[in-house]
């Protein structure tokens, strides 16, 4: 379909490409795999589509040539949608069956190869357009580096700027470094949505800090702003559910809206090898699976986005399997929530 | 030796080759090393060995024909030869020494190129010939993919069809998907054992499953044929020495042989990423080793299988290296039991 | 499509998957890729399919567990349509745009997981269906281990018995092993062929044999049979362009057919690092590049396949993309003959 | 030294970052390792040096966000400078020692990392200010991607507008892709000079180009706007020395500056695994490094650079250590020129 | 500068070489990178150098022909000084700024291709050298293999031998192989250390064995001689913090001097896969940071070092991130035994 | 068998290991592989042995803590070994059956940790009675690294003072470097067989050499001591045969024994990325396959090695299978020296 005839159709996502391939499945099959249930969107069926009954939409967001260090966390997106197939959409440990939920695959926004903030325009637009189009459905994007998160958080401000937005974040790092220095790359983002307004710095909730990894002048600026954080240490001495359930909680008195990111890198390198600023001593995999859970059950969690995971540094697609399968621990969480 | 002379020294295993490389040693080491420990069995003296006198026999099962997805479990008993050299037969943390134990390496089941079920009938008539010809040998095998340990538990049934099996599977699958679909490969081992009636359906504990890598319909087969099953999130919950010693004491009352398989892929992908299948959120290294000694501990654990670990993935032999650790954590619990 | 339907649509290809993935793509793009210039064909418009406009097709054949080492090439065909996007259709050497040309891609051979016969069995299926629905269309198979072979000439020879067929063999080996031994795995086609009188050994022509990796018994077998075999160093001191021209010259006076199957392991082992028996001493990439092209400009030439590649072995795509490029440059010789 | 500090000095270069490291080696070795004979230029140094003394100057260019696809080329410079070590300045096959030559090491362009227009910015000031400040020290830059090309020889235009440059490409593709649509990409830079007006197409010289990499619609391109070409193929036929020495005199007769570019994915794959764009089918190192040679005789040469080299995707340092060779076979010409 | 140069100005490391490379920094930054923080002692700065006011040294020690097992530990004190780029000298969860601290880069000592004695040698007087020197600036050492640890030690005892040294040793080994039969091996150390009566067997903890990797007869000599130690299992079941605090106030009823030695092959092989003898079952990672932590605290750790870890076997910089963040948990102890 | 066992059965290396390994092989196949017809030499069998029918004997030297760069030659004699059955010991291009020769392989000489030249010695022992107890086997040594040639021609030496030996090198580098500052490590062994008298330097021929690997001075060192050196692209001109047929016909009219040594690191670096010093623009696999295949046919050629292939840094085997080649290819041209 050509961009012209997109918008003769109605279809509201003019800066978005189709996924780059769509899976061959027989339709209707009793017990689908993941990439036979997530349903591609076509264009040419989207004005059709009754969006009301869409639960989630993912969004595909190949950008990372807003890295600091060099990273491929541009083709996340697709190696996701190939990995789909190693997942069924059945939680044995939670018997939660995801196949009840309708889950559309948006495709990938479309990307400049040179002029990065064409780039982030266009995916604050996308954020946008889903907020206005579909707001009861769920946004999740695939990133991308870390730099995507303080647009897509841009563009549901833009759509519903009276509504109050908080941020739970499970990182290795504060990502407030100077904005003068780097723009909005992926070590900048909160900082991004702090100095522009788009949220409080009292709203942020960073988890999974530890190490050597951040300068002291950025917790300096943290503390601050507010931003509130919860080392590992610290985490698991009170426990990460008990952290996260008790974010979850201050944040529910003071924002309308949660938005939950995971930077891969928050995961011990051994864990997740294929980040591009991977670190020792981080959250281990199934602690961040439980973490991303009880996100998913909160009901005000109202989009996510999965960032800084560098497939051509995987191993084995360790990094990519653990991905996909926190996303698939957030929806689980997510319809633990419809269900209560 | 030819296959001829074979047969008319008694050797009784006309479908073994001998392993493929037997390790150089000055004989009556004070100190071996596994490999200089650890006996091939010459065909030539087959005839003369009182196995009553051999407590365990290694038997390499040099298949992965039959694995659902591409796998080369097939060069697994030659990797674990090769890396016995890393290890010495002396558990520390247990103060166990095995070389008291005699262990003999019996090589490998002679396999064919295109006929999958000749493989399997050669590997049935080993074990069988195991059980017939030293029937108090305790038998191992190391696979090879999964679909060996149906033909492992037929043969030692094919022998002594008046007793009943256990099955202690330490998997995060159930391995219970369609024959009709799939044949006898690595994703249906426990139905075809339950099919066709050589144990039943509430004789399999199965411990250790997880995450979003078994349909909803396995979970909905295994729980009518009554399979019992512990997740590793409930393992981790009640203690995962705690689960093993629960499924030992129910086996215990209803079967006279409890057989344990390891399918590698239980544990989670980054402490094991040599494997076809592997997820992440899996159990620990140290974990599975004190599962597997547990059970070794249990006087009617009479045989077991390593299976599904996959050299061509493996990574600087992490998965080889923790395979043979299971296999002589096992033995661990084997020399524990014979104080007892 | 259910299996049912796709009967009572007269859709010629039970045995037949789809791709696994169909590319997304602009339609009627002025420059595509490859990716974006074959197209699928789709079960629900094959009867529609005027095929005598199709000039070639394409068959993934993902079947290698009939390979005597450890292989997966079963995942060959997924990875060539990944690949395609790396290519455009115009060889800038040759001046040759391939768009005009009308090639398909019909998907994967349907393969069982234990049942090695019934998945020989359905390539030579498929391979005799495309003779018969639309003999026009050159078919192009992409394996898979080299077994396939032996069942597409034997599908072609059934839908035609009366012709003769020849066979221009680009190789390290001789693939003459004995059939008692191995059954109809990748080292015995050639002998599976003429064995089963599907073709003689006369009409078999095999450029690029070398060093250490053929028994002194094939060389004799081949010898005996009349197989006419040239090595790489009489090729390179002919000329490898002379050597394969002679063997179409000679081809062309005895048979009606002559079909082309590239071992990829014919190539130096550091120019194809992905194949499970590659050697050392091989042919360079540009040799084996303009020796299909040139296969691809006769007449005559009225089947293809490349097979052996593993991508699990592979490097930096290094053998994958070399692939594509085998296929490519066939196709060149293909639109140079249509010109002639 | 503070950049306040710097401009004070006279130091030329605000836009430089020093070399990363400076590797330690005592003063005056009678034979230094190449890492121990080019020098670094410190900055408080700059206003005492005596350039007319300086043969060549080599320029990191840490910028790899301007590729098409992802690409660590940025971290091309560092690991050159580790390479230096594996190498001695003596060419034993030509006999030349190239300590005579005086060569600096300048450091890196400093680079945003989310401003692309201000890295390019930064990279044509640092090329005009080599010419403006050194005109007789010849300029290496090491890239980065191939778009820093257009960057560097615009510095050299702006600084000397009224003098013609030509340009000799050693590639596998045209870079002559459409600036509308992706600006000033690693695909553009060839496009870009054109379009700009620095320099004419009939004033490019490219060879190298091979296989299915180059859509029809640039070979239309490039040659409407005169851009000599010559395929791998072709230049193999008439000897890669004659059609670079061709390439060479056609250049000498209409310009007066030559400007050499080294893209290294103009190697075979095989050859050089740590390209971006690598392909199949092109250039071996042997015939490249006398190509370079060849050029670096040449009078009129008096710049070059050496980019697309991405040693995340390298193995075993082959491309990296390729591409110290390529700047040492081009400075050995560079020698053999000044005996001339 | 010469040798000569250097004994001259009373430089007393005549057989250290210089880092071989030094970073580039901009002097006084507000906010250090660790590379920027530790500074490269110059020669011709060392009598200026006022010791008193350094507080830790870093010698790189790079030997591992002393390896048992094929190592190239000896390219880890480089990879060491590149990766100091990726950490900040300020500990997040412990609220700890390193850069009061001033720790310095002596340089590497200088060793033998061919003679490892005279290697040994000299590491034993560059030990002796720092005591005798700046006997308040603790030393550490970065190898290099284990056999390091027993000359560091005895350089130690060499300047003051009327001070007794206790050794705190985080290993999976006991390092007590046969002298008679190794030599000053990686396997000999602690053998070494108490049969040259440098330190007695019950001033010896080792913490962290595990596993079959010691004979039952180094177990034995462990014991004999007094050795105290703790397996991994135990360590756990106690808590791994109260094991090293046992062994540091057993040890300071007895010693002067505790000398703290972390193998890196005490770590679990999926956490650090760059060691020569890499184990499953070993210590996490952040199980190890805490320990050394712990460690740094008390005052009497006048010396430690960080051992067998190999580059070349490591996975993405896994282990030498972990190497060097082990390096800072230990100085973070240090700052924090200050402030006490 | 015991060290003494040994001594008293007159077996005469009391400084050998047996290989690690012995294949399992059916006695008397008639088409063996290479590993079931190189025969392990069993200290027990070794005064039956009639030695003059046995035509070469292999010995592995595994040292390479002599190598100036850290490297795991040490391991290629158990690569070979595993290697060989990928090869059948027939050359099809030259049509030589290779199975008439009787080869042994004697073990690998054994080794000390910590002392090199204990090391070195027991190599010249070894060397040394394999001249004397057998004077008509052909040595052929499989290292290690070069360090091995200086004691295996010095072994030889000590046998018959009297004779003169000639050495041809395939090599990228000269190899004489300083004794003084290196020691007998493997960029000295032409050196030190020169100062110590072994051979005369004009009794020695390089082929191979090129690039920068060689400082100016070695090569003026070269001519003052008359070596003979052919570069790469010398022999590429007058053709790398005639190089060698040319270097061969000198010799023999000089000397009495002409020995071969093969370093791996002639190969380029892309054929051979399993080589510690390996470099770009060198021989490619096939051209050092025939030099060496010609050297074996000479009839003064009386010994070979082959030295510096480090398994770790290999590839997909690649190194290791080309070693493997050249091997063979040597014993092809004894074969046919013995027809001549």
């Amino acid at each position: 379909m050509s961009n012209q005839a997109k918008k003769n159709t109605g279809y509201p996502y003019p800066m978005l490409n189709p996924p780059p391939f769509r899976w061959q499945a027989e339709p209707d099959l009793p017990e689908p795999k993941v990439h036979e249930w997530i349903r591609t969107l076509e264009p040419s069926a989207a004005h059709d589509t009754d969006w009301s009954r869409i639960d989630a939409a993912i969004l595909g967001v190949p950008l990372s040539r807003s890295s600091i260090s060099a990273s491929a966390a541009s083709e996340t997106p697709e190696e996701f949608r190939r990995a789909w197939r190693s997942f069924t959409p059945y939680n044995l440990e939670e018997d939660i069956d995801l196949t009840p939920l309708s889950v559309v695959d948006l495709g990938d926004v479309r990307q400049h190869v040179t002029d990065i903030s064409r780039c982030h325009q266009s995916i604050r637009e996308a954020a946008a357009t889903m907020q206005r189009h579909h707001p009861s459905t769920l946004p999740i994007l695939i990133g991308g580096d870390h730099s995507i998160t303080a647009m897509s958080i841009m563009g549901i401000k833009d759509t519903r700027p009276e509504k109050s937005i908080g941020l739970l974040q499970l990182d290795t790092h504060f990502d407030l470094r100077s904005l003068e220095e780097f723009g909005p790359a992926n070590g900048t983002p909160v900082r991004n949505l702090i100095e522009s307004g788009s949220l409080r710095g009292s709203d942020v909730w960073n988890i999974g800090l530890h190490g050597f990894f951040n300068a002291r002048s950025l917790r300096d600026y943290a503390d601050r702003a507010g931003v509130n954080w919860i080392t590992m240490k610290e985490a698991r001495r009170i426990g990460l559910e008990t952290a996260v359930h008790s974010a979850l909680t201050q944040l529910e008195k003071k924002v309308d809206t949660i938005y939950l990111t995971v930077d891969m890198d928050v995961l011990d390198l051994a864990c997740a090898p294929g980040t591009p600023a991977g670190a020792p001593g981080g959250m281990r995999t199934e602690e961040l699976f439980e973490a991303v859970r009880i996100a998913g059950t909160h009901p005000r969690v109202r989009g996510m986005d999965i960032v800084c995971l560098d497939p051509r540094r995987d191993i084995n697609q360790i990094t990519i399997k653990t991905g996909v399968h926190v996303l698939l621990s957030f929806l689980t969480g997510f319809m633990q929530r419809d269900k209560a």
